[in-house]
C-alpha cells in the first residue's frame, strides 16, 4: 500500500496539487471511472450541436464537424472567461481543475457554459504519472483516452511534420533544384515520445542510396511549429497558408526556403483535415468539454486551439479557458498572441491561488506545509498581486480563486482574501476539488457578474508596429518588472533583419522558466530590478511569431531512471493501472 | 487531361490492374464518392453486431467491441477462402478487387458473407499513388480514411514501437544495469513515412546528457515485429506475453535481452489495446468488411489480422480473406504461418489470374498487350498451373477467377479455362471490376460449392518439428521448385544456435521477390531447378517465425523524384484530390 500511495501522491501533485490523500479519499482515477458519463450526442444536444455535426470517436468523444462550425459564423460570441495563475510552485495550483470546477459551477448556476482545454502529449505519460484533466470531483472524462491516443490529432501533426521532413531530405536527395545549403535545414523531424537519444543525430549515413548526411534532431511533437499553427489557424485555408509560410532551411546566401517551395503544404493540410476539427467531451457533471490543441508553452504560446475557442463562443453563453504556466508567461500569450491574432477579447480573468503556493513564495519549505504560517501568507500574496495587477494592465477585470486544500486554516485564507481586497479585487474560496461544481458556485456567480459588467476594455501590452526588441523590452519590463534586456549584437542584428524582412509585425513568444518572474526558477514572490538575458531568438513565421529565448529551452525531454511506464499495464479487468 | 488519364493510369495498375479509362469511364475516386454508405451500425446489424458493440470512428467505420469478441467464442465457424494470385505482373491481377467482388457476390446469392482485408500504410501514399481497396465496382469505403490515419491503429504500432526503443536507450542511459552491448541494440525505430534519410543514423549525439553514440537507424511501420504480432495475437494476453518475447538487444556474450527485461511490454499493450480491436467498414454495395493489421509480405507474413478473421468466421457463414503477393509467397504464408499459428484452416482458394498477365508470363512485353496472342497466354498458363498444384498441396480445393479486362477475346479467356481444366479445376470469368457482385455471382457459387463440399483437409507444408534449414528446403523445393538451397555456414549455424535455444519449432517466413518462383525478378513462368540463395536469417521471436532473407529486403522506402505529396491537396469543396 505504501507503493500505492506514494504514487498517488505524485499524482495529485502535478495534477490538482494535491497531497497524498487518507486511504479514505478516493483517488482520482477512481472518482473519474465512477462518472456516469452521457452518451457524447447528448453532450452536443446541450449546445444544440445536432447529432449529424458530430464525428463520433467511440461513445463518450467526438469532433465537431467543419461545416457545422462555419454555419455559426452569422451568431453572437459568448463572454470569454481566462483561467490563468500564480507562478507554479512543487505545491500545486490546480489551474486546469479551477477551469473545469468552474464551468460545472457556471452550469450549475444555469448557465449555458464550456470549457476549453489543452490536449494532453502523450510521451511524457511515460516518463512520469499522466496529466489528468483536472483532478479530484473536476475532472474531465474519459481520462484514460485523452492521456493516451484520444482523436490521433497529435498523431497527425506528427505525420505532417515528418512528411515535410522527409520531403525536404528527398528534394536534396533528387538533385536539390532549389538549392538548399544541408548545414542549414532548421526543420527537424518529431515524435511524441520522450528519447533523449534522438535530440541530436546524423541522418543519410550509409551510402549513396540514402542521401547526404547532415546533423539534425527530433523534438517532441507538441514542439512542432505545426501545432502551433493548427492551433492559431482559423481554418483549413489559413492552415495550408500558415503552413506554406514555415521557414524550413537556407540556400548557402542565406535565402529562406519555404515549405511552400517543398510543395509540401498541401498534403500537410489533408493530414490535418480531421485534426483541425475541435474534441467534444465532458466533465464529471456532464458538461460540455472542447479538448483541442497543444502547443509548447514556451516555444509556442501553449494556448488551446482558436478554432474550439471560437466555436464555443458561438454554441455556450460562457466560455471558460486557460493558458500554460503562470500569469506571466501564459497569460501575456493569451492576450499579446492568441487574442490579437485571432480578434478574441476576454470579458474576466481568474487568478488561481493556493495558501500552499503563497506559503512557498513567502519562503516555507515544502515539506513544512503543513503548519499554519500567516506571515509567510502574507509575504508570499506579492507573488500574486504581482499577477493582479499585470492582468489588470490588459484591460480585463479579475478575480481570484483560492484552491481550498483540507490544511488550509481560517486564519491563512482571511490573508490571501484581505490581500486581494487591498489591490481592489475579490478572492473567493473554491471547493470543486471536494465538491465538484457545487464548490465552484460563488466563483462562477462572481464570474458571471464580472463579465456582464461590460468594464473589460482590452488591450494588447504593445502595438503591432512596435520594433522587435522593444516588443521584447514591453514584456520583460512590463510584467516580469524586470531592469533591463540584455543580448549580443547577433540577437540584434537577427531581428532588425527579419524586421526588413517583413516580420516585424508580428507579437513575441518569450521562452522563460515559469518559476518565477525572473530568469532564475528559484526567484519567487516579486522581484524587481532584474536583468533578462535573450540568449537567441527564433521565427516561427507560419504561426506568427518571434520567440525570444531566455533561458535553457528543452524541446525533447528524457525519460526518469524509473519511467512510468515500466509500471503501466492492464490489469485483470482490462483498465490501465499505473497510467495516472 | 492528359496528365489526368496519366494518373489514372498509375492507379488502376496498382490497385485494380486496370489500363487507363476511356474518359467516359468513371475513376476508382468518382465511384467511391457516389457510394450510398449506409450507417456503420446498419453493416455491423448484418452481421448481428449490437451498436453498443461498436465503437464508432466517425458514421462509416467502427472498432467491434473486445468484450463482443470474447463473448463469441462459443459460437461455430463459417467457412474460410482464401483469394491470392499468380505472381504479380505489371499488367495486374486484382486480388484485392477480386476479395471484394467476391464478397460482394457471395451477399448477392444470398450468403452471409464478410470479407477480411490488411489496413494501408500510410508513409507509401505520399510517395507513388495510394492503394485503394479495391477499384471499379468492387470497392471498400471510405476510401480516403483508409489511406489516411483510418483508426489510428498504425500510429498506435508507431508509438509502442517507438516507447520500447527509448526505453532501451533510456536504460543503457541510467547505468545499464542488463549489460545491454550498445553495439548490438537490434530494436530499431520506426515511423509511418518514406524517408530513406532514416535508413541508417547515428543517434545520441551532443554529449554526456544525450546517452551513448550508437549506430542505428528506421523502419517503416508495418515492417515492424510489432505489427506482425498484433496481427498473429489470439488476444490482448496473448499480445503482451508475445511483446515480451521479443528480442531486442544482445550483451557482450551474445546473451539475449527480451523487450520484458527493458520493462516495456505492459506499456505497449495498453498503446495497443484499441489497435487490437477489428475495423469494420463496408463495400460499396454495403457488405461488411473488417479491415485490420498489414505486415509487410516479406519480413513478416503479410496476412490480416487473427482477431479479425476469427470474428467474421464466428459472424458470417462464409469468410473472404487475402494475402500479399503471389500464391508462393502469400498463400504459402498464410498456410504455413497464419492458419498454423492460429488453428484455422481454409475451405476453397481462389486463384486470381488475368488474361493479361498470362500474356506477360508468356513473354509478352506490356505495350503489346492489346493485341490478341492466344499462344502467349497458353505459354504464361504454366505459372497459373504451377500456382494451382501448389494449393492443392496444402488439401485446399481450388477454383481460378479471371478477372475481366475489356481488351480480353473470347479466345484468350477460352485457353485460360481449357488450361486450368487440364489441372483438374475450374476457371471462372469475373465482371466484377465493371458490375460489382453482380459480376462475381458465378464465382461465389462456385466457392460455395467447394467450401460446403467438405473436402478440404488443410494440411501444412512441412511439420513444427522439422528442422529449420529443412523448413527452408520445403518451401523453396515444394513451392517454388528450386533444385537446392545454398547458405554459408554462418547462416546454418546461426539456424542451429536458435534451435538449441528453443526456436527449432518456429515456422519460416520466406522474404524472396514476389515476382518469380526464382529469386530473379524477371524469371517469369514456372521455372524449376533453381538456386535459392539464403542470405541472412532473422528471428523473430514475439511474432514466432524465423525471416529467411532470400534477396534484397528494403524495410524503410523512399520517395521518388516528384512524390505524389506534391499534388495531394484540399480541392474546393474539402475533397481530397491527388491521393488515388
Amino acid at each position: 500500500m505504501a507503493r500505492r500511495a506514494s504514487r498517488y501522491s505524485r499524482e495529485r501533485e502535478k495534477c490538482s496539487g494535491r497531497e497524498p490523500p487518507d486511504m479514505g479519499f478516493k483517488t482520482d482515477i477512481e472518482i473519474a471511472r465512477e462518472a456516469k458519463k452521457q452518451p457524447i450526442q447528448q453532450i452536443g444536444a446541450k449546445l444544440d450541436i445536432p447529432s449529424e455535426a458530430l464525428l463520433p470517436y467511440g461513445h463518450d468523444k467526438a469532433k465537431v464537424g467543419q461545416e457545422f462550425i462555419n454555419s455559426l459564423d452569422d451568431r453572437p460570441n459568448g463572454k470569454l472567461i481566462l483561467v490563468t495563475a500564480i507562478n507554479p510552485t512543487p505545491a500545486g495550483e490546480g489551474k486546469t481543475t479551477t477551469t473545469v470546477g468552474l464551468g460545472d459551477g457556471l452550469n450549475r448556476i444555469g448557465k449555458r457554459a464550456a470549457i476549453c482545454i489543452r490536449e494532453a502529449s502523450l510521451g511524457p505519460n511515460f516518463g512520469m504519472k499522466g496529466g489528468a484533466a483536472g483532478g479530484g470531483h473536476a475532472q474531465v472524462v474519459p481520462m484514460e483516452d485523452m492521456n493516451l491516443h484520444f482523436t490521433g490529432d497529435f498523431h497527425a501533426i506528427t505525420a505532417a511534420h515528418n512528411l515535410l521532413s522527409a520531403m525536404i531530405d528527398n528534394h536534396i536527395y533528387w538533385g536539390n533544384e532549389l538549392g538548399i545549403d544541408e548545414r542549414r535545414v532548421t526543420w527537424r523531424r518529431v515524435i511524441d515520445m520522450n528519447d533523449r537519444a534522438l535530440r541530436d543525430v546524423v541522418t543519410a549515413l550509409g551510402g549513396v542510396a540514402n542521401g547526404f548526411p547532415r546533423q539534425t534532431g527530433f523534438d517532441i511533437t507538441v514542439a512542432s511549429e505545426v501545432m502551433a499553427i493548427l492551433c492559431l489557424a482559423a481554418d483549413l485555408d489559413d492552415l495550408q497558408s500558415r503552413l506554406g509560410d514555415m521557414i524550413v532551411a537556407y540556400t548557402r546566401d542565406r535565402a529562406p526556403i519555404y515549405c511552400r517551395d517543398i510543395k509540401a503544404d498541401g498534403a500537410m493540410t489533408v493530414l490535418l483535415k480531421d485534426a483541425m476539427q475541435p474534441n467534444l467531451v465532458q466533465t464529471l457533471e456532464n458538461n460540455p468539454a472542447f479538448v483541442h490543441g497543444g502547443p509548447f508553452a514556451n516555444i509556442a504560446h501553449g494556448c488551446n486551439s482558436v478554432i474550439a475557442t471560437k466555436t464555443a463562443l458561438k454554441l455556450a453563453d460562457y466560455v471558460v479557458t486557460e493558458a500554460g504556466f503562470g500569469a506571466d508567461l501564459g497569460a501575456e500569450k493569451f492576450m499579446n498572441i492568441k487574442c490579437r491574432k485571432a480578434g478574441l477579447a476576454p470579458d474576466a480573468v481568474v487568478i488561481v491561488a493556493t495558501v500552499r503556493a503563497m506559503k512557498m513564495n513567502g519562503g516555507v519549505a515544502k515539506a513544512d506545509l503543513g503548519a499554519e504560517n500567516v506571515a509567510a501568507v502574507e509575504a508570499g500574496c506579492a507573488n500574486l498581486g504581482r499577477h493582479i495587477k499585470n492582468v489588470k494592465g490588459f484591460g480585463v477585470p479579475v478575480v481570484v480563486g483560492i484552491n481550498h486544500f483540507a490544511g488550509d486554516t481560517e486564519a491563512e485564507i482571511a490573508a490571501v482574501k484581505a490581500y486581494v481586497a487591498e489591490q481592489g479585487a475579490e478572492a473567493i474560496l473554491c471547493k470543486h476539488w471536494a465538491d465538484g461544481g457545487a464548490g465552484a458556485e460563488e466563483l462562477a456567480r462572481k464570474v458571471v457578474e464580472l463579465a456582464d459588467s461590460g468594464v473589460a476594455e482590452f488591450t494588447t501590452l504593445y502595438p503591432d508596429e512596435m520594433p522587435l526588441f522593444e516588443k521584447i523590452e514591453a514584456v520583460a519590463k512590463g510584467i516580469y518588472h524586470a531592469g533591463e534586456v540584455t543580448a549580443d549584437k547577433k540577437v540584434r542584428d537577427q531581428l532588425t533583419a527579419w524586421e526588413e524582412a517583413g516580420y516585424g509585425h508580428l507579437p513575441v513568444c518569450m521562452a522563460k522558466t515559469q518559476y518565477s518572474f525572473s530568469t532564475d526558477p528559484n526567484e519567487r514572490g516579486a522581484p524587481e530590478g532584474h536583468t533578462i538575458p535573450v540568449r537567441e531568438v527564433r521565427l516561427s513565421a507560419g504561426a506568427g511569431f518571434v520567440v525570444a529565448i531566455c533561458g535553457e529551452i528543452m524541446t525533447m525531454p528524457g525519460l526518469p531512471r524509473v519511467p512510468a511506464s515500466e509500471n503501466i499495464r492492464l490489469n485483470e479487468d482490462s483498465l490501465i493501472e499505473g497510467l495516472f
